[in-house]
C-alpha cells in the first residue's frame, strides 16, 4: 500500500554550520512532496517535523503506519492535497535520510558518528531553504510546524520573511530555559553513559538500548499531561515485587525499547543539543527579533496541559508579534494531551488549520 | 565537632509487612533524640524523613556536614530543642542504619540485598511506633514531615491516632498518581538496567553508579521549580560539542554523582516503590479514612511552586480532615524553590511551624 516515496535533494556546494565547520558535498535532504504544485507556484506549503519525525508525513511510505501528520495532510483534510503542494523534509542531523551521524562522511568514506559537527535549528533551515529553492518555489503560501518544527518556522520567518506568506507556529517556544535543557541533559547522560555507546561508535545492530530508552522515557512523560496519564493508567496491583507491576511503566518501556529500535543515538544527542541552542532572542528583546519578518500573517497555538513549552512561552510569541505590527492569531487550545496534543487527531487542531489556510492567499 | 550520634533499637520480635512476609529478628531502627523527655512525658516530637534522608536530622554527626533539617530543629530554633524531646528515625528499607537491603539476613547471615522484602509506607510506620513504645513515649505532641516523611506521618494518624497530639504534612500527597510513579519507574529502569546492578549483587565499592545517578537526576528536576532553575541556571555558552556546556547540566551530573556515592541502589528502588504503593484511599473516599483521626490538630503546608507533590494534593487533604471534623489549617506558602522548598532554610515555613508547634499542648 505504498503511496508516497522519499526522495532526496543533494546540494553539491559545501554547506556553512552556525559552529563555523563545514559539511563537505554532497549534502543530502531526504523529503516527500504530497499535491501539485500549480502553475503559479502559489500554492506550496511547507511542513517542519519534532524531534523524532521523518519527511514521511502523510500516507503510506513502505510500511503498514501511515505518515506522522497523516490525519492533517491529504485529500479533503486540513491541509488538502487536492489544493496545497505540500513538501516535508528531515532535518540535517536527523537518522531519517537527510545528512547526519549515520551519513558516510565523503571526505573519509567512514560514517560520521561524532566525526558529524553539532548542527543549529537554523543550520537545519538554512539547509531546508536550499531545497525549497531547488523545487523552485519562490514563496512559500504557508510553513507550518509542531514542537522542534515550531521552532524551525519561526527560525525560517526571521531568516527568510520573503520566502513566507504565513507561518503557524505550534506547541513551541523561541528559547530553550534551563528546565527543557534539564531533561535533555539526563536523556544524553543515559545515552553517552551506556557502555555500549562506545563513544558513538556502537555497531548498528547493538545501539546503546537502554541508554536511549531512558531518554525517551523521559521524554513521553514531558509530552503527556497528568490528567491523560491518570486517565491512561490506573494504578497497577501490588505484586511486591520489582516487576513492572504499574502500568505506566509498561507503557514508558514500551515506548522507550520501540524507540530505541527505530532512532539513532547518536542523531538523539544532536538533535537535543540543537533544541537546546536554540534562542532565537540571543541577548536581544524579543519584539525587535522579528522587526523584518512582520508582514508574514502568523498563526500562535499552544495546548493548555502542554508542560513541556507551556502555553506562556507562544503567548510571550504572539505577543511580540503582535507588538511588532504583525498579524498575529494566537489560541490556546484546551486540550488535555499535553504537548503531544498536535499530534492527536481528535482536537481541534485540525479546523484551526484549516481555517487559517482557507484565509491565505498568495 | 560530632555532638550528636545515632542509636539503634533492636526490636526481638518478627515484624509482619504488608507484603505477608515477615522480617525475621532483630529488625534494627536507627535513630537520634535531641532535646530531653520531660517528666511528664509530653514534649516528645517525632520527625520522619524524605526519600534519601536519614536519623541525623540536626545537630552534627561524624561529619562536617548538620543534620539534614538542621535549621529547623535546635536551640531557640522552630523546633526547639530547650522544649522539645524530638526523636528522629531511618525509615525501613533506607541505607543508613535502619533494617534495609544493606542489612545482614539474620536466617542466611547474608546481604539481604533483593532478598529483603518490599517495604510500605505502612510498614516503615509499624517498626517506628515499636521505637516510640521502646522510648515509653504514651503520646507524642507532634509528628511532623515533608514529602516523603509527609506521606508516614498521615499513615501515622490513621493507624495510632491515639498516640498522636498534632500532626504536620509538608509537600506530601495522600496517594501517589501516576505521574509521580513515572518519573520513579524511569528511576528504577535506569538502576536495574545498570550492567553494573548486577540483579542487586554489586560489590558495595561497585555500585550501579550511572543508573542510581540518572535516577537521581530525574529527581532532582522534579524537586526543582522552573523559577529557580532559571535563575541559577544560565545557559552556557555554545562550545559546539557534546561535553556538559550547560550549567544545569554539570549541576544535575554533580548531584546524582554525589548521590550515587552516598545512597544504595538497591534501597533507592525499595524507597521509591514504597512511595508509589502509598495510596491511603485504596478504593474509600479520602474523607473516610480520617473518621478515626478527626481528635488531632493538623496543620497541611504546600508550596506554590511544587510542581512534584502540587499543593491541590495538600488541599485536597486538608479538605478532606476539615469535613472529617478535625481541627486543620491548610497553608499554602508563596515559595520559589519547588518541592525542595521544606529543605530551604529562607522560607516562611520555619516560622508557619514555630507558631503551630507553640498553640500544642498535650
Amino acid at each position: 500500500m505504498k503511496n508516497t516515496e522519499t526522495k532526496y535533494f543533494k546540494f553539491l556546494k559545501p554547506l556553512h554550520l552556525d559552529s563555523g565547520k563545514i559539511l563537505p558535498p554532497p549534502v543530502i535532504i531526504a523529503y516527500e512532496t504530497y499535491g501539485k504544485l500549480n502553475k503559479d507556484r502559489d500554492n506550496a506549503i511547507l511542513i517542519c517535523h519534532a524531534l523524532s519525525g521523518s519527511a514521511n508525513a502523510a500516507f503510506y511510505n513502505n510500511s503498514n503506519k501511515p505518515g506522522w501528520w497523516d490525519f492533517m495532510i491529504g485529500r479533503k483534510k486540513p491541509i488538502d492535497t487536492e489544493k496545497y503542494f505540500v513538501i516535508c523534509s528531515n532535518v540535517l542531523g536527523s537518522c531519517y535520510g537527510s545528512t547526519g551521524p549515520t551519513s558516510v562522511n565523503p571526505e573519509t568514506g567512514d560514517l560520521y558518528r561524532l566525526e558529524f559537527p553539532v548542527v543549529t535549528i537554523n543550520d537545519m533551515v538554512n539547509a531546508q531553504k536550499l531545497l525549497i529553492d531547488f523545487l523552485g518555489i519562490e514563496k512559500l503560501l504557508s510553513i507550518i510546524g509542531g514542537s522542534m518544527g515550531g521552532m524551525q518556522v519561526l527560525q525560517w520567518c526571521i531568516n527568510f520573511p520573503e520566502k513566507i506568506h504565513s507561518a503557524v507556529i505550534i506547541a513551541a517556544t523561541y528559547k530553550h530555559n534551563a528546565y527543557q535543557i534539564a531533561f535533555n541533559e539526563v536523556g544524553r547522560f543515559a545515552i553517552m553513559n551506556d557502555p555500549r555507546w562506545l563513544k558513538g561508535n556502537y555497531p548498528i545492530d547493538k545501539c546503546p538500548e537502554v541508554g536511549l530508552s531512558i531518554a525517551r522515557m523521559i521524554g513521553h512523560i514531558t509530552y503527556l499531561s497528568e490528567e491523560v496519564m491518570e486517565q491512561k493508567f490506573a494504578r497497577g496491583l501490588k505484586k511486591f515485587d520489582f516487576s513492572t507491576e504499574f502500568e505506566v511503566g509498561s507503557y514508558l518501556h514500551y515506548q522507550g525499547l520501540t524507540f530505541s529500535k527505530r532512532f539513532d543515538a547518536n542523531s538523539y544527542l544532536y538533535l537535543t543539543k540543537a533544541l537546546d541552542y536554540f534562542d532565537i532572542t540571543e541577548s536581544n528583546n524579543l519584539m525587535d527579533c522579528f522587526c523584518n519578518s512582520k508582514e508574514i500573517n502568523y498563526l500562535i497555538v499552544s495546548f493548555s496541559t502542554d508542560w513541556l513549552y507551556p502555553p506562556e512561552q507562544s503567548k510571550a510569541i504572539a505577543r511580540a508579534l503582535s507588538n511588532a505590527g504583525a498579524n498575529t492569531s494566537y489560541i490556546n487550545l484546551n486540550e488535555e494531551y499535553g504537548h503531544d496534543s498536535f499530534l492527536v487527531e481528535k482536537t481541534e487542531l485540525k479546523s484551526v488549520i484549516k481555517n487559517f489556510l482557507k484565509a491565505q492567499k498568495l
